[in-house]
């Protein structure tokens, strides 16, 4: 125990554990900091001490045309090297594997091909389209670290190729419209994600896709949304519930009557509780913020930077949300802006700022997506240290 | 220069002053922190390092009846002792001394008393009705390190007694109605506040004063300020475009069409650029923030409380704009507010709890009247040292 008069400022950062006594004055017990600098009576850091020596599984949701792929470019980012299909296979895998993760593709367990879904009027959304009891089994198998021989589901042809042989990573990313539909799939896994592009954006996205890339007409994109939705909602959306993560992408609230639609609101919805990762925050954990960092000593273009952080309920979950609303046009914005978040799980200052530049081709580097999707692929790698007891080292 | 992959999370906080090389890898050059930990480009600490040994002069405007005494007593509090009029004296004396200030009142300086002002049908608020040549000489004499002869004005007979002599201090405060208004008197200043409560809050506090305390009518308390309203308009509320600190008082914004008006929403205006102090701010200096303290870590009862911290302009200067909404109902609060308070020249963790804890019994201790009367207290403590570059030792 301190008095007060010998408390230094720098360590008035977090106060959740004090206990005060008397009244002229001020005396308190601060308990040890958590990971990361952070003081909290709730968490007391890492439960899993005990290491397990075995595949990490990772779970990824997403609508296609949703930037899956580039979401699974930032994350391998993270453990470095160029993530590439299987030397020597088939040409049309969709699997891809680097020195530490493994990617494959949810497609491959399609049980009907393009000709089978047509015959029994089903969509590639339905349930009945995919194969979840090989799913369930093949996904435990590489838990319990045993090769399988996984289908290909081949997007060319439409048809199922010969399976390939798929042996356990360190890191397993499941990444499709179905990795928490099914119970068995979804308990085994360490984290999950849901990329949540709202319609709106949606549309705007595959506009310029559709339209402007592949000379679609805009009644045909319409069309294909509209169709597409009854089963989505049925069986996509209700999956976001059991997610880890939620990465919602709306249009901005910055600009009034927006119609572009290419400035977006990005919002990170983290579940808490789950021993394997810490929720990042700004400024102060559990509290209600809006930040906009532009102002005397960052100066943004229009229409500038707002963040948003904040406890929610999210299906009755105890969550904390934050928000990021425009874009970054400057790199000390970006820099700013990681300098004040915390809990990011980076393992250095400078980190997040370092793969977004290494990335800057990808979409969405400049806005929320990018930061988000980034700030994912580092707690994955927090996931993966806690359970295996091992330590990644950076990449540059 | 420093490579991103060698930095530590603990120098992330404030990046006024980075440049950036290369696109890779980030680089960058950071300066040199000032006062507090902040590392600004714009200011570079205290810049009056040649020390002047002369009284610290200190101007504190406000109408009557808002408080002006309580904010006395919380600012001579950070110097320690219990203030008391001149011993000996005239008992009507409207001096208060204590071992490092001393406090007139600016009553004093009428030049007429109260039949006077009868006759010449002019109010106190009148220009007319004070000696500012008086005013003027006296506190330059005080600045001067010589004594004074002030008069008196006796506000329980109305008249103007013989004067009493006040010896130059270390800090000199002058309060009441007219500090600022007349420009030589202005010059003088080293350090000035302006307590403004808005017509509704001001209304609130006559009434609970003057009706339930008094026995007045409610008629008769309107009236009473309707009078002064044009007198205090032209003369009195055009002086605080000259203050360094404004503290506004407002009814809250928390409770909708709220009338008790019980709950205050309190704002401190800084002015940027007083060398002699730097304005305090509440996470990120010079950014635009909304914070709810209370969520997970912290609960409160309703209305619960809300900070706001940004730039903004005041009679087209350049101020920072601090924000308090609500009122602190256990100590917790009121420590954890603190901690998240930055560059507020306190000179330990929990200095300003322990100041308010010691002042709990004067109105205003639960809310941001107390809490921005008590940093006023600590920036005037900095301004004396800046001016003296003597060392002032905190009580306790």
């Amino acid at each position: 125990m301190e008095s007060a008069s010998t408390m230094r400022p720098a360590s008035a950062r977090s106060l959740g554990a004090s206990t005060f006594q008397g009244t002229g004055r001020v005396r308190f017990v601060q308990v040890a900091a958590g990971r990361g600098g952070r003081a909290t009576a709730r968490r007391s850091g890492p439960v899993a001490v005990v290491a397990e020596d075995r595949p990490v599984i990772i779970g990824l949701a997403a609508d296609s045309g949703c930037g899956k792929s580039t979401f699974m470019r930032r994350v391998t980012g993270v453990f470095g090297g160029t993530p590439t299909p299987p030397s020597g296979g088939n040409p049309d895998s969709n699997t891809l594997l680097s020195e530490m993760t493994t990617v494959i593709c949810l497609d491959d367990y399609h049980c009907l091909d393009r000709y089978g879904r047509k015959e029994k009027n089903v969509t590639a959304l339905a349930p009945e389209a995919q194969n979840f009891d090989l799913m369930a089994e093949q996904v435990q198998a590489i838990r319990d670290g045993k090769a399988i021989q996984k289908p290909i589901y081949n997007h060319v042809s439409g048809l199922l190729d010969p399976p390939e042989e798929i042996t356990p990573p360190k890191i397993y990313v499941i990444e499709g419209l179905h990795p928490f539909y099914d119970e068995r799939v979804r308990d085994l896994l360490d984290f999950s994600i849901y990329l949540d592009v709202s319609d709106e954006v949606k549309f705007a996205w595959k506009i310029q896709r559709d339209m402007a890339e592949r000379g679609h007409s805009l009644e045909s994109i319409k069309a294909s949304i509209e169709a597409r939705k009854p089963d989505f909602n049925a069986y996509i959306d209700p999956q976001k519930q059991y997610a880890d993560m939620v990465i919602e992408v709306l249009p901005t609230q910055l600009i009034p009557d927006d119609q572009e639609k290419k400035i977006l609101r990005v919002r990170l919805i983290q579940k808490e509780g789950n021993k394997n990762f810490d929720p990042l925050y700004l400024f102060d954990e559990g509290s209600t913020i809006s930040w906009i960092p532009c102002g005397r000593k960052l100066t943004c273009s229009f229409p500038g930077i707002k963040f948003f952080y904040g406890p929610d309920t999210y299906f009755d979950e105890e969550v904390s949300v934050l928000e990021m609303d425009g874009q970054f046009d400057k790199l000390e914005e970006l820099i700013y802006v990681e300098s004040h978040l915390s809990s990011t799980s980076a393992k250095f200052y400078g980190e997040i700022t370092q793969q977004m530049l290494k990335n800057s081709g990808f979409p969405g580097s400049t806005n929320g997506t990018g930061l988000f999707q980034t700030i994912v692929g580092l707690k994955i790698r927090e996931v993966y240290e806690r359970i295996s007891q091992k330590e990644v080292l950076p990449v540059s």
